[in-house]
């Protein structure tokens, strides 16, 4: 399973990518920062991160996206560009019929150091110890992203496989629906 | 001057096109709301919004995009829906190349109805007046949107005149620097 973490900001937009499935070996796929230019508007600037994301999108071909989830609470004088950049990340996704996941900063935390309040060290620590990197992934501020995606690994593994059986369950009914339909308009009968 | 005026919201997004000049009479090219399903996921609702838009944009050909300012102050529990919803709007301008504003509920109020504290009726009724139009126009709530592409066609209009003379001042500067290096490049001189 590979997934894409985004962690969104209007001038800093981190981007990791991450293989692996729960249990395995973690790979690092990708780590940049898609950037913006703040003397920009901000509409040509989320038109930049958008078209950052996609390039990435189409090139690594993620199984799913994972975005931080931005609450109010965060820095009011920036919130709004960060929740605006994480729609453009969950847009590109769904464009592109992925799924698209959102984690809390926490959520992340707790996945890779076993702890919601870890520092930005420990984080960076932990992801760099579990992609088997000799050294800290560069640039530095994407470690969060990284962080996401393998939370989602973690995470949205075990929820990924109840969807798959769930819809499996429905592509099952609607076999037999669809059977029963045909049978019918044959003018036979299918109990 | 064709103005969309874009009322961001994830449930409902209101959407106004209104043509007109400063001191000209104003006119009515549409009016509606994109709406999405509460039960999707944001991603998808996204979507929904960028589809919505992009497809009113393709066939009313705006030459400007007016969009409500989101504050954080606004309804917590719904203003990273809003938000999104708002970068959305202004992507979509941002892709076909046309310029975006951004004004705040006070603005658009204010330009209507000469107060930025007026409430929804008083709004309704100076847009269906300013219009010339026989009765409210429906949907109820896409008056805003109205409003919005109201304030900007007004308001944007001495604006779009300055960053105008601006970019023929640049055009021209250009246009003599072109004319000095060609002069060059032939070996002449341009004084």
């Amino acid at each position: 399973m590979r997934v894409m973490g985004v962690d969104p900001g209007l001038t800093r937009c981190g981007v990791g990518v991450v293989e692996g499935a729960p249990g395995r070996r973690l790979h690092l796929v990708h780590v940049s920062v898609v950037r913006t230019d703040p003397d920009d508007d901000v509409a040509l600037r989320l038109l930049g991160i958008e078209t950052g994301i996609e390039a990435l999108v189409d090139e690594l071909r993620p199984d799913a996206v994972a975005v931080e989830r931005v609450f109010s609470q965060h820095n009011v004088r920036t919130v709004m560009g960060t929740a605006q950049a994480a729609g453009v990340a969950m847009l590109v996704a769904a464009r592109r019929g992925l799924p698209v996941a959102l984690h809390t900063p926490s959520e992340a935390k707790a996945a890779v150091t076993g702890s919601g309040r870890a520092d930005k060290a420990q984080v960076t620590r932990m992801v760099t110890r579990l992609l088997s990197l000799d050294e800290a992934p560069r640039p530095a501020d994407a470690a969060d992203a990284l962080a996401l995606a393998i939370c989602h690994v973690w995470r949205g593994g075990a929820r990924q496989r109840l969807a798959a059986a769930q819809r499996s369950r429905i592509e099952e009914a609607a076999r037999v629906e669809r059977a029963r339909l045909a049978a019918r308009s044959r003018g036979g009968t299918v109990k």
